[in-house]
């Protein structure tokens, strides 16, 4: 498959209709995972408080995971070796285990399992690694699925949009710098890491309204300033779109905003998800570098293998 | 008071005793703050997990707040606009409320209070705003407090290391990309925002190992590359020691790590937050720029609130 196929197969993973039935009531939920995976969580976080979320990304886990904990690991591979420490150790003090993954060791560990398909590299399968969450938690019903593949595809049509921001992007160098709006901050990090494993180039994520106490400051007088390529990951409205022109008045920049595509936060969330898949994948075309090979990280797994 | 000497007050601030007493039991503790008061509620959540701990940066709050929820509302000015409205929310909710401030406008409203000094910047007040929590919660004594003491002390005794390594930023117009280590990842995004705020340029910051993920696979091929300054906030050991070197080998690029301090949680903290705040410091002296000022930040206040 090539990989821009890969990319926006996001559209049918949006069908991907399984989900968790908890067997007791839990206090909190603990999502660990690791970047593609990490990210499927933070999204998640984004959408659902109706308790406490905890994403966690790295060996351990909080000290408060127990019996009333519902603890979801999800990893591609199933073999992520942060994510497994965190899976045992969750596991030895009782919480409910859930296990998003398409194999590997999780595959045979205790807890209840959702399998996702296989053959696709982890951050293309960010909507298997999602949906399942949504489902369990009541996040998305048949009218808002409709929805949000409806708002996909607007996305998939706007490559005459999308393809000469990536163009100009590469021809000037330019590092991104994505501000995230809520309900749905976590797009821009999304953003971010696809520029990073896709198109190969730094870049940098923030959002508002918190960039507006720290990162505002040094806009106007930045070393480097004209090699930053501005973009808002996602559809401000109301103060959240005052903000953005207010600061973009101060910092004396232009941001990159995406047309209003949905009003609706699951919807919207996917709709610019794909549009930042798109734009990192044609910063690569454009750039002549493989979006799909990530040596980088799999060099350093061996190498890390190794010193175990 | 010399900018320098605010920066450098933080050792006095550990001195800083106050504590609150919660009335009653609670499940979960939400702290609400933005900018620097965001980050005393981010340092904390680094290192407490005995029970859920959200940190919130904007206007609302989680779903799952209620009577049994405890929520802390930080803000040097009292007057955040993000954060009071957090409060109110939490406090129509049934929280038990607490709050730390100078005073303005929350100094009068509902809950237990903890009013830190006034004339410092609230970025310089990161131990006043961050200490009652450390106290209330169990996670300093006085052995731990004379420790920090000392580390910050070696810090402010090393001018002669930070002072170039500033220089050379400045001379080379690089932009800071700063990584953070468990247990106190949070630092590393301190230093982001110091840099932001004292020196005026952008930085990027991220985490070990969750870069090993994503920002991995940029870095031998960025654009800019040569024009990166790659900082580690915080004194790395075993795996994450062994992961830092691997990434440095992988990445083609060399980490500027700071001295071995302290092998505690709490003195390295403050030890690392104290080397970033000086070299943020030494920056802005080299790019004669006044660290104290950010009127960007004043007048993007002064915009919001004709909108209102």
């Amino acid at each position: 498959m090539r990989f821009y196929d890969e990319l926006t197969s996001l559209k049918e993973q949006i069908g991907f209709d399984e989900r968790f039935v908890p067997l007791r009531k839990y206090d909190n939920i603990v999502l660990s995972g690791m970047g593609g995976s990490a990210i499927a969580g933070m999204l998640f976080s984004d959408l659902f408080s109706s308790v406490p979320v905890t994403v966690v990304n790295g060996y351990d886990v909080p000290d408060f995971i127990n019996e009333n904990s519902l603890f979801i690991a999800i990893s591609h591979s199933g073999n992520t070796e942060e994510t497994l420490s965190a899976l045992e150790n969750a596991t030895s003090r009782g919480a409910q285990i859930f296990i998003i993954t398409t194999g590997g060791k999780m595959a045979s560990m205790q807890g209840e399992k959702i399998i996702v398909p296989k053959g696709l590299q982890p951050r293309s399968s960010i909507g298997y690694l999602l949906m399942p969450l949504l489902r369990t938690f009541g996040l998305v019903d048949e009218d808002i699925q409709a929805n949000t593949v409806e708002a996909i595809d607007r996305v998939l049509g706007m490559t005459d949009e999308i393809r000469p921001l990536a163009e100009s992007i590469v021809e000037n160098e330019k590092i991104p710098v994505v501000y995230g709006i809520p309900p749905s901050q976590t797009v821009a990090y999304r953003w971010k890491t696809q520029f990073n494993e896709n198109s190969k180039i730094m870049a940098h994520s923030s959002t508002l309204p918190e960039m507006n106490h720290n990162e505002i400051a040094a806009l106007p007088y930045s070393f480097l300033k004209d090699r930053f390529e501005f973009l808002v990951a996602g559809i401000p409205v109301g103060k959240y779109l005052s903000r953005v022109r207010i600061s973009e008045k101060i910092a004396g920049v232009k941001f990159h905003l995406m047309p209003e595509i949905s009003g609706e936060p699951v919807p919207s969330m996917f709709a610019s998800i794909m549009y930042g898949d798109m734009l990192s994948y044609f910063v690569a075309e454009a750039r002549k570098v493989d979006p799909r090979e990530v040596s980088a990280i799999e060099s350093l797994k061996a190498e890390l293998a190794k010193t175990d």
